[in-house]
């Protein structure tokens, strides 16, 4: 038990408003019996966190960004997933929705829902980041929150049946490569996927934090794809493919590919690498406090596996200290960091640095931009700076 | 790579309904574009899971219990979240909302939220329960189907700052011994800890699954004991007050202990131990498909630390096989459960049995009762039945 000599003790709020005297309290019990029990709950209607809605010129098509600077902890509220969609959301009813799995297998089959949640099945906490996650970024214009700057990724429990048991199943054919996969959206969404991937740990999820996949994340069933582009993980699955060579579809040549500075595009680049964003104190926020205690807390993610090291500086890069990682540290999910840290009221430029376990780093915008260009829209993993200045505002300029 | 020789492969669908050929299939793709983007999302109008709302004779009493049936993965939605409310949800509006702590400390301190946010905060999967779940199974009264057999138990990931961190910031004095907590609900709910908890693992808590805490569940801040009875988790805190004896509370006092067979109630029984239940197949379900491949699944937990151990028997508990407990294992958080199940047809009766790390063995009703009689109404971790009758219905009888 501690005693009450604290003289040798760090102490957080001695300075600020936080402490007071406890005759200073004033404690409002409201009198009256509160609201009554829910079937099925809501938030409090003081919290206003939400995705960014904008119209698209292009009827359906358009993604809005999960509010990082709002969030706690790992777990994305599936009210506030990001969103892709290339032609709206689709309405389906689950008792009617089939999953047809042909093409080079022994045994064609058709999946509903109820023959689907009789397999084996497995859940799993993974991050989806669309490929065009801080795209704005790479090309010179630096977003001005968490939110708008890197809020094109969501982390969720998901539930479903490892692919590789339908692949089992069915039985694959010697010359079985790719599977293309395809949604039953309008655009009826499509992507090759190579074998050994589908073998590995993609999951035919239908379920999301708990409950079964809201809409907007492909109710009643989609592709969990860990560790790759979102656009991959193919949502409203109604049909898989199982072919020799890749489709080609129009989001793997057209779309979702990187265009190099010799003018020759990237395909297939599937993979989301390591990156971390701080999002408190982030752009759009202050420090109402002034100098004084306040916790450094943000995100990273591999799509290569754990991520094994977050640094954090706040001398725009010249120093660096390991911020401690939020347990438990699993594959290819977000992972909360936080370091505490005394603002000493100076002007201060905050970076956060990911390390994964395979020992990628996450670069600077002038690494990634040296090796890549300026024109490969998709898969930026650019360290993002907070620029802290002297009266406590936080911006990204 | 698999190939299509699959004669010595388990085969889950051979002889069922899922088992068709591709030219069945009836693919239903929308040709028209689907709803636009939500600033907030909502789950899909064919999912209607709630919990169970009865009203209660007195108003603002009363409890809704999760549709564990429903769950899936070990996070349960915020929406399903089970409650127990005492005198009704209050309306608190956060920015107003301050947290007193005093008594036998150095510095009295006042806390707003944003105070509370300064601090080192951490996130935590943890299970919830109310000490009352399961209590009609140690009347006597079966229930007739996961919820409410033992839906007053869900699992979070909690965020916010250790109770540690704010009683070191305040100072403890030598004598203290106790904190008392009171919540800001019209009631004033209140209940006494030692202060070896606050200073272990106990969190101050504003974050549930990414998000604020939901009103039903405390907001804006509430305690989270980790395996400790549900109703010492106070919500809507507004109060700790370091004390060197137990305060006696109400809740303490003439609720929430335990009457033993000679007369004579134990109090102060925090720990919820080590239990268990199959939620699918569960009572009020049924093997839609006649004999063949089922999953059994369910929910595990301890308040004493991690599952190390889930038993399922389908004969009554006159035979065990070891069940696959999904990984990541965290103490004090759901565990979930599965095991593959092929169903010959015949009358069957399905139990799970749970060990924790500390080897505490979920026991049977008979042996519980056989220890405490039937009178103590919380505190029940007996084994449940479910079962399976030759139609391919499951019930509680």
């Amino acid at each position: 038990m501690l005693t009450g000599n604290s003289q040798d003790r760090r102490r957080f709020l001695a300075t600020t408003a936080g402490f007071l005297a406890a005759s200073a309290c004033k404690k409002a019990v409201p009198s009256e019996i509160g609201s009554p029990m829910r079937a099925y709950g809501e938030r409090s209607p003081y919290e206003k966190a939400i995705r960014d809605v904008k119209e698209s010129v292009t009827p359906g098509t358009g993604a809005t960004r999960t509010p990082l600077q709002d969030l706690q902890g790992i777990i994305t509220p599936s009210s506030l997933h990001f969103e892709r969609h290339h032609a709206g959301v689709p309405n389906i009813d689950a008792a009617k929705h089939e999953i047809l799995l042909h093409g080079l297998v022994e045994r064609p089959l058709v999946f509903t829902m109820d023959d689907l949640r009789r397999f084996p099945s497995i859940s799993r906490i993974y991050f989806i980041e669309c490929s065009g996650n801080s795209a704005s970024e790479q090309a010179g214009n630096p977003q001005p929150d968490p939110q708008t700057s890197a809020g094109l990724v969501s982390c969720s429990e998901w539930t479903g049946v490892p692919l590789s048991l339908l692949l089992k199943e069915a039985g694959l054919k010697t010359k079985a490569k790719w599977i293309v996969a395809e949604g039953a959206d309008a655009c009826m969404m499509a992507r090759s996927i190579p074998i050994e991937k589908a073998l590995d740990d993609i999951l035919v999820a239908y379920g999301q934090n708990g409950e079964p996949l809201r809409p907007e994340q492909g109710y009643p069933v989609r592709l969990v794809v860990p560790g790759w582009e979102g656009n991959i993980n193919i949502k409203w699955l109604h049909r898989m493919h199982v072919v020799d060579q890749p489709s080609m579809t129009r989001d793997e040549t057209s779309h979702y590919t990187d265009l190099m500075p010799d003018g020759r595009a990237q395909i297939f680049t599937f993979v989301m690498e390591a990156k971390s964003i701080i999002t408190r104190p982030g752009g759009g926020q202050r420090l109402a406090y002034g100098p004084g205690s306040y916790e450094i807390t943000g995100l990273a993610w591999s799509g290569r596996g754990k991520v094994q090291r977050v640094e954090v500086s706040t001398d725009n890069g010249q120093t660096w200290s390991d911020a401690e990682l939020q347990m438990p540290i699993l594959s290819k999910a977000a992972t909360r960091f936080r370091l505490p840290w005394t603002w000493n009221g100076a002007a201060a430029a905050l970076q956060s640095r990911c390390t994964d376990e395979t020992g990628h780093v996450q670069p600077s915008l002038d690494e990634l931009v040296r090796a890549r260009g300026r024109f490969t829209y998709y898969h930026c993993n650019a360290i993002k700076t907070w620029f802290v200045h002297e009266d406590g505002s936080v911006s990204h300029a």
